[in-house]
């Protein structure tokens, strides 16, 4: 019941989930065992009849006056999420940003593994960043067969995209977390976008109508 | 009257001008003079009607049967998103994000500066990064008000944000691109998130309920 049911959970639901998670592991690291909508909508600046509506596309939580048990619902939060599994991701592209996500240890506090970085460039091939060595991206294809990976984040320029895309649909990876500028569309691949530069330009928007 | 409109603009259209934009510095780059709807839209996957109601919220474009003029609507959107101007740009926290960021030349080239990178760890101050000397973060609330920085960059850590954001609104910052864990709300200062984790965990979520 609660498979079909999460088929129709929408996006801006699914936006929320991660950042509810967020609130309620930094609640239960402070000795918190309960929370109410309320306080938890105030932190989130966030109403809490959305919080409970949210939360009740997914069955039931919580108890009427004692508010939700923050473990169980954290829990079950990181189920509904996934992150319970382990996720492998390789990155291609050993940039700038591919080189901070390689280091970031946020994410394998999360659950992703951070298993493999390649670049083209001969002049950073076989180069170490973090404990992490930078393979050749020719062996790509190989290395995503032999090992089973589930996420390429592309940290690689726009016009290396399309050929990391058909090698990704090729080795049948889920997902594909995409820094590049490029808007990608797949049929086969749940594509995630990072548009810095976009975001900076939300920004600058909201700045040049202020002033 | 552009002015009024623009006030009524909502955060969804703000979200699709920089695609358009970038789509249409391609176009521009392809030496492609016009664009339908129709093909902008297929490029983006967004409607083509979807486009033109976008586009018309700002005032009159293109011309029946002609498509849009290229060069010409990307100037508009350009200066309707203010990145016609230049931002000053600072970055506090020279870990691995903030060392990407402050290298990323994407950025300047629409017209964000990275005017410096500050940390407050003793080892990192002095270093250099790129073109940028990593200054003492407690130096930072007189370089805000001796510099006219409008936006600030946060890749700190969570406890750090608190402090930071007192001191964007003391300096009058007009703008905090977060990159930390926190959620950050503030009446003064316009704030743009970039929660990688929460991107990865929606990821999490899809890759998961495929399988």
């Amino acid at each position: 019941m609660m498979e079909s049911n999460q088929k129709r959970i929408s996006d801006a639901i699914i936006r929320r989930l991660p950042r509810y998670y967020k609130q309620l592991s930094d609640l239960e690291e402070a000795g918190i065992d309960h929370i109410s909508s309320q306080s938890l909508g105030e932190r989130l600046q966030i109403k809490a009849s959305q919080i409970r509506q949210d939360l009740n596309s997914f069955g039931g939580f919580g108890q009427q006056g004692y508010g939700y048990p923050v473990s169980e619902l954290k829990d079950r939060i990181a189920k509904i999420l996934h992150i319970d599994k382990k996720w492998k991701v390789v990155i291609v592209g050993a940039g700038n940003i591919g080189r901070a996500l390689s280091n970031y240890s946020a994410f394998s506090n999360e659950g992703f593994e951070m298993s493999a970085l390649f670049d083209s460039n001969p002049t950073l091939i076989g180069k170490r960043v973090g404990n992490l060595e930078i393979l050749d991206t020719k062996t790509l294809p190989d290395y995503l067969t032999s090992n089973k990976i589930d996420i390429m984040a592309l940290t690689v320029p726009q016009n290396a995209v399309k050929e990391l895309m058909m090698i990704a649909e090729k080795a049948d990876i889920g997902a594909v977390w995409n820094f590049s500028p490029a808007d990608i569309f797949s049929p086969k691949v749940v594509v995630e976008n990072i548009h810095l530069t976009d975001s900076l330009m939300a920004l600058s928007y909201h700045l040049g109508n202020k002033k």
